[in-house]
């Protein structure tokens, strides 16, 4: 049959175009970033170049890299060297694109939209790779090993098994911090993974037949009614806003029994919702969930959780109490993974919160590891240290600052070459510093900051060859040391979405440009669209909109 | 915002028009059906008008219908009448559209597509209704009590409840059958719900993984890549067939070191595949599962399913073989639910395999009780019974008849009343009989049965206050006792299709009249979609398969 032979070839020629150009309005916001300082002293991309020998025949280098999330499969979708055999660990097979969490919880979007295989994504690309679905349980820095385990219950020690590596790039991302609260791991839902979504989606609807049964009785009703939110960050507000949504658009018309035992509590222990915006979108959020009915507790920490009562302190008062619920989501942070913690103990990074990287993303205090996005952070903790010795042990070095007006250290170092004139005081040059600190230390755990790093490190890594004999980085501190081969990493901040429901959304841009209502919420359509990672989860996303926007949302319990 | 508004009140629109025109091309095939001689001299349908005093303000009846597959949902969706106080009791909140089953198990259509929440298909009714998400797990036809379980685990007395009614529906379907052969039901996969297809899929993706990993020897890559599919009927084959479609179309080029491992097997107690289907549907399936190298294995019979083994024996040889496997599938047919075996017990029906129902569909030896789908069968047993006491107690009938050469008994009894002079002679009217018979004796437990049982239900509820004055049924056997209400059920066999894999399917339409290739293929996707039960699940549907044309199915392990 002709016809159908077209059909087949026209399909096949669709799907084995690795990277169609984009089929939707791409927005891209140009923003000014941070352009740090370099300062560790050796190189950090050493172990980079001597890869390089794998493009004239030589063995290649292994690189081993941990974890899919937006950090790993930035790095792995940029990478476009030939110079390694690259092995992906990963106990999950795909790349989530977790800002559209919220929307799988409530069937605004499918699970299965914003997931692509890890397969098809390093498919075509010019190094080998292996994918290996598990999970990294220790890493040995001394003899360059990652020990992994599979996510498959097989025994016979067909489960675990152990990785060599040349060049290791953390990406693994960090766990919930639940903060030690008691009954949270067993109680809470989470929203991490897509199964978190998943898992919390079949509990509301759980909740509302529950609700429906006729042995249950009305003061039970209302405890299996109350939905409740720990968190007042960015996901915790889009849940809430969403979760009001679905039940008000949707499940109030099939549920018509129980539209007025529906209660949606927000809990925030500081005392602002949403604290890294700007205090008109704060309020603006405020307002709206106060004419939503979702109750907001700001100042309420959570203390205990049981399977049936959540206690708040709040910490005003001091005064505790149990709230009865019958679904909790905890979305309040996050905290260091085991493995990570212990690799720091071997490192001598033990005493820190999160793991240490260098302005080059390298992990500090070990050689050839690289880490990115939420397991690691880049530390300016040396370059204070730094400044303060140079004071200390050459305080002619301040009197000089002081004396010359410089403006800060590129100026110095272009100063000491005599190529400029530029003055700067002292208080200026500290202002600049600590602004560069701060900047540094509230670099955010969002998909945004993992994917330019990854970026970054692939770019790295691509660039290495040309790099070590031409470097572009910034002047070492060391007199005629030369440049670093690459700049370091600056991130570009292109601005944060806080959806608020009823297709309303808050927009802060740098600069603390604010947006707030329906605009926004178009603004964000169109720009998470547009970053979506393929052309299959753009359409797929882009689809269940449409669906959603037809049919509504779907209340099956599946 | 008024553009907004608009978006909002259009949305809103859509999504409230209950039963959308007909969005796609519905295909009707007319046939022939089989009608059968009403036999019962009770009036079937007693119950039902005293129901109709909820219109002019009475007490309404309560009706119980167990059940929400193809004969439950069908049944709910052509009631109209507001005699009734509807209460569904059902362990899934949703209907399922099971043909497409296979499909969702490899990817090519969304589980979420395939079902409809059953408080969207009964809104918008003229009758009342509740629904209870939960299990009947007794009936107690003397208190005329249903007895039902949440699928929640809520305990504290909370779980169980118990519900009167005036008349029930048991609609709950069949389990799979095993044949207690050991192991299936801890090894095995079976294909009945959309969480059974959720869970093979899994599977499948977990073997692929699982090969993938290093520790796996070449011996156990085998084992894990072997897929065995056990029965030969159209679930079984279509199932393979997908299976293959995933592997070569899909996962093929993402796994391409597990290419040479992969191996389906179906076996198939019986000489045949789709034996219920002409010799060329057969033939053609054989020579193309061999084209694609799925192992056809008649005539063996699964006797033991451990872990790792499923063991055969041969029905000509005896021979037993352990073949090692990675997935099995058991889809060899249906058997009686424990819940229904146990009614059938209280009402005289312990000796029979499935539950006997008469020609309107009510229970033999059970008042105000109603069966379909899967879970009943029509009876008759009573037919046969009744005309061989006739012609032992009134030997003059059958010589009446061989005299008069009358043609069936419907002219009998025209006859009798002086309407007519044709004539039959005894052999043909027992071929009549026995063609009657073996007719009903092979309606198959399918969802056209299934459905076209609810549709005749709902409409004999729907006319019973009219049909009770004026009865449109056959002339009772009894001499003066008028007519029945209504005309029993019969069954139009509209055809069955086999989809091959490949873009290929067999359809066999009534008359045996048989097409296979590309074009049965692209019929079986006109009449599918034209099937869904809702307007939503139509364009779901429909647009899953575009988007499996043109982005392939996923691979991805959720």
């Amino acid at each position: 049959m002709k016809g159908f032979q077209i059909f087949r070839r026209a399909s096949t020629a669709i799907r084995n175009r690795a990277t169609p150009s984009k089929l939707l309005i791409v927005l891209t916001f140009g923003a000014a970033g941070g352009a740090f300082l370099a300062i560790s002293d050796d190189s950090p991309f050493r172990s980079l170049t001597a890869g390089e020998s794998g493009n004239d025949g030589g063995k290649k280098k292994k690189l081993v890299v941990l974890g899919t999330g937006w950090g790993g499969t930035t790095f792995l979708k940029n990478l476009k060297t030939s110079a390694y055999d690259v092995h992906v660990v990963s106990p999950h097979n795909y790349f989530t694109f977790t800002p559209l969490l919220p929307s799988v919880t409530n069937g605004t979007v499918e699970a299965r939209s914003i997931v692509e295989p890890i397969r098809n994504i390093v498919r075509n690309k010019p190094y080998n790779v292996e994918f290996k679905e598990a999970e990294c349980y220790r890493i040995d820095p001394v003899n360059k090993k990652v020990y992994c385990r599979s996510i498959q219950n097989l025994g016979h020690g067909e489960n675990e098994f152990a990785l060599d590596y040349d060049v290791l790039v953390i990406a693994m991302g960090a766990r919930v911090n639940t903060f030690n609260t008691p009954g949270v791991e067993e109680h809470a839902h989470f929203l991490k993974e897509v199964d978190d979504a998943q898992k919390l989606r079949r509990s509301i609807i759980d909740c509302y037949e529950r609700a429906s049964l006729p042995t249950i009785s009305e003061e039970e009703k209302k405890r299996i009614m109350h939905f409740v939110v720990v968190g007042g960050g960015p996901t915790g507000v889009e849940y809430a806003a969403e979760l009001h949504d679905f039940a008000s658009q949707d499940l109030a018309s099939l549920y018509p029994s129980l539209k007025d035992y529906l209660k949606i509590t927000l809990l925030e222990a500081g005392n602002h919702i949403l604290p890294m915006f700007h205090k008109k979108v704060t309020d603006f959020a405020n307002e709206k969930f106060q004419k939503d009915q979702i109750d907001v507790k700001t100042g309420s920490m959570v203390v205990k959780v049981s399977d049936k009562d959540i206690s708040t302190k709040n910490r005003a008062t001091g005064q505790i109490e149990a709230i009865p619920y019958g679904v909790v989501l905890w979305s309040t942070g996050i905290a260091t993974r085991p493995v990570i913690a212990e690799f720091m103990e071997k490192i001598g990074q033990a005493g820190r919160r999160v793991m240490a990287i260098d302005e080059w993303l390298k992990v500090q205090g070990c050689d050839d590891v690289y880490a990115l996005g939420d397991c690691a952070s880049i530390d300016v903790g040396d370059f204070k240290e730094f400044v303060k010795d140079i004071y200390e042990r050459y305080p002619q070095v301040r009197k000089y600052l002081e004396k010359n007006k410089l403006k800060n250290f590129e100026a110095l170092l272009r100063n000491a070459q005599g190529d400029s004139q530029k003055k700067i005081d002292i208080e200026a040059l500290k202002k600049a510093l600590s602004e560069v600190d701060s900047q540094v230390s509230f670099l955010p755990p969002t998909a945004q900051v993992a994917s330019q790093q990854g970026k970054y490190l692939a770019a790295c890594f691509n660039k290495a060859g040309r790099c070590e004999k031409k470097p572009e980085g910034p002047f070492r501190f060391q007199e005629n040391a030369g440049r670093y081969p690459f700049h370091p990493f600056s991130y570009k901040h292109s601005g944060q979405f806080a959806p608020l429901g009823g297709e309303q959304a808050a927009v802060q841009f740098p600069g603390d440009w604010v947006s707030i209502g329906h605009a926004s919420q178009g603004l964000w359509y169109t720009v998470y669209a547009s970053k979506l990672v393929t052309w299959r989860t753009k359409v797929l996303v882009v689809s269940d909109w449409f669906r959603r926007f037809t049919f509504g949302r779907d209340s099956s319990h599946l």
